[in-house]
């Protein structure tokens, strides 16, 4: 007899995977393609933080709202005004319904491979045996091999716990239905820096305060430099090198204080400073496995942090995106199906933040590179590009970065340059040198062009 | 003595290029930056078509009214609701002074390089001279090595010659100041249509009348037919399989008449039925050089019309885009400067139409491959991919055309899908097989996993 929660009694698989985010999906269903019987252990929603309460709605809520910074642009441009209202209770509405529908999508997908679904948390309690656990019911499954794909969480610090009414995380504030009156923002990286962007274009008063002396530290500080002007005419308050002592919610406000005695206080505050891998209570002690950092699980170049146990995604630390972990998953399976049996290669792993601009960066930054051979930087300013002109949207550049001649790192930052990514990883991929820019035609007029002029450009030192 | 309008008295030059186009101004460019004497010849405005009445103008007007559609879009999906007013006068002033801030930096660029601009026409006199004229002074340059890209010209049929009042040539739209009414487009490829989306954003009527079955000809069908919905849904009347027998300025209306007797009547019309090579009066017959069809002067494999004299760009009719012509100069200056002596090469050459949606092309479409072995074509429709449900803008699909099991074409419709042409480009020009997919870590969410799931689809029979 089948119970109501778990699909199956016979628990006997060649592959359990836990955690359905975009790596343990991607590896349940690559390895059910492969004839592979799969279970699947997810203590939540299918699709993960990426689906639910991360990359997919943001970039829904910043798609949608795009006209008004299109809008903005040429309006200062003196080509065009007008006035646009976002239905932001229709928009949490769509973005549910997509959201659901992918789910749905999803678990069609699964039980049409045959993956067994289970709704439960996981935890390894010896040698081939992890035990699932549903409120309502508890089993053994038996596993050749096990991916853990669990994924992170938001770090929270004490005295900045979110109580998701006024001081929100990541999921409180894909949660709200309508935007506040004005928002502080605690940590300027991607996901504060687009949550940011979604509350400025429903109106909302933004205050950005970060520890660090300048904002999306992760990209090159050029790049920093050119969103900081952006946004500080957009009229966001933007307060670097502050130390945080407390964000609580008082009075129905969000108050901020900082250890300089400053107070800061808005209709609401997301906490966006980083996050934390979810290792905890997964049992991987009794396999040896060990941990690194805030929880990190370690792993072998084969992904292995166990024999035929893998981490992938979040919960290695290795990089904290979304198609890093599906690439990891693709390798998994295609080792356990015996497809390959050499360690985990993977070309430059693009990196993209949304919004007006966009910045996007593959590959190694000059600060990467310091006493490793020669570096010299190429680059080139959007204003000289006509497809930037059209979108009145002319601040930014492309820059190059050369190691011994060789194209070794790619980033730029203006209106759309996410288009030309995947062109840039497949230019550092392939290590690109000054004679393999005649090889491809580029399409005029263009964006891409902007990056054809950034590897044309004369090679500097940089600064 | 140097005269007003000729730059110098010491007329024996390197290299003489006639046209200061895409591909004229490039080779001049790129010659004299090889340390070539040369002087540049142009009866009209630097930067041709392209920059003073093609491309370049056509996509400001298209980024600036951008927000328009986007709005649209937002509101069609009940999240967004609005007006939006393009001043059209200013776009005009806009678009003028960019294009002369461009032609001003272009002319400071061949001053800086040395190289002696001509504003005249240019015809050979003879082998190793070209006699140059401009209403006050005549002069004969002599050449070692002569790139004629004189580029091309709006086709004019009998009955239907624009007055540039009321029925219009490219040139004549883009002079307008303000937008008409209504608008009967004739012809339906990349032109008709990238203008009549500018006219309809501003709340121009449109209608489109073609002799073919269907719009956007040189598209594949599937394409074509996606494009046609769209417009279809704007409420463009799109009138096709219509022979046109004149159209006519009466009473300051545009009246067009069918061969049928049918009579279709709007503010102003505008004739994009094709281009026809600027060969005329160039003196080719001295040099034994020939043209074929409408006058498209017939090169060897290394460009050449006759020894050491080259034909780049439209004037050749290889491909009729500003790119391709660039890629030819390129190739001509090395093989002048000595760096190549092979024949002339190139990869998959781009090409997209701009708009919403915008469609992008690289390589070969199933049509082309008839009996040249195995075909088959894998699709990904768009509305799976998030930033195109973000943008609402859900219409249409990636598809890629394999020949025996590697990667041939690759052509999209739908938002911004220009933006991963390079990479398509890439893609085809590497020849991709299935086993290359995943070399490439594409990022996450993006418009470019559209065209990774289409490379990635069950590959089916063409239809």
């Amino acid at each position: 007899m089948t119970s109501n929660n778990f699909p199956t009694e016979n628990r006997s698989y060649d592959l359990v995977v836990v955690g359905a985010g975009p790596g343990g999906f991607d590896a349940a269903v690559e390895a059910a393609e492969e004839g592979i019987k799969v279970a699947l252990v997810e203590k939540e929603l299918l699709g993960g933080t990426c689906l639910n309460v991360g990359c997919i709605p943001t970039k829904l809520y910043l798609g949608a709202t795009s006209p008004v910074e299109e809008l903005a642009a040429q309006t200062k441009a003196r080509i065009a005004k007008g006035e646009i209202e976002i239905d932001f209770k229709a928009l949490c509405t769509k973005k549910d319904r997509f959201i659901g529908a992918t789910r749905k999508a999803m678990a069609q997908k699964a039980k049409k491979l045959g993956i067994d679904l289970y709704p439960a948390t996981a935890k390894v309690i010896g040698k081939g045996k992890v035990e699932v656990s549903h409120p309502e019911e508890t089993a053994v499954l038996e596993y050749k091999d096990l991916i853990l794909a669990t994924g992170s969480h938001p770090t929270v610090f004490p005295g900045l716990e979110p109580d998701n009414e006024t001081i929100l995380d990541n999921s409180g504030f894909l949660a709200l239905t309508e935007m506040p009156g004005s928002l502080l923002v605690i940590g300027a990286g991607f996901i504060g820096l687009e949550m940011a962007q979604i509350a400025h274009r429903t109106g909302t008063k933004i205050t950005v305060v970060d520890a660090l002396d300048r904002i999306a530290v992760y990209e090159d500080p050029e790049v920093s430099k050119t969103l900081q002007g952006v946004f500080k005419r957009h009229k966001w308050n933007i307060k670097l090198g502050v130390k945080v002592k407390s964000v609580t919610a008082e009075n129905g406000k969000a108050v901020l204080r900082t250890e300089d005695g400053e107070e800061l206080i808005a209709d609401k505050a997301l906490i966006a400073v980083g996050r934390r891998p979810n290792s905890k209570d997964l049992g991987l002690e009794i396999l040896g496995a060990e941990t690194a950092g805030p929880g990190f699980v370690k792993v072998n170049e084969n992904l292995e942090a166990a024999d035929n146990v893998y981490a992938i995604g979040d919960l290695n630390g290795k990089v904290l995106l979304a198609h890093a972990a599906s690439h990891q998953a693709g390798y998994v399976v295609r080792r356990i199906s015996g497809k390959t049996d050499g360690p985990y290669e993977h070309g430059p792993i693009p990196s993209i933040l949304y919004g007006s601009p966009e910045t996007m960066r593959v590959g190694v930054m000059p600060a990467d590179l310091e006493g490793k051979g020669e570096v010299k930087v190429s680059s080139f300013a959007l204003v000289a590009n006509p497809i930037a002109q059209a979108y009145a949207a002319t601040q930014g550049f492309v820059k190059v970065v050369w190691l011994d001649g060789k194209v070794a790192g790619i980033t730029a930052v203006g209106h759309h340059v996410s288009g030309f990514t995947t062109a840039a990883a497949m230019i550092v991929q392939e290590n690109w040198t000054e004679k393999d820019i005649h090889k491809v035609v580029f399409p005029h007029p263009s964006l891409d062009e902007a990056l054809l002029g950034a590897l044309k450009a004369e090679k500097k030192d940089p600064k």
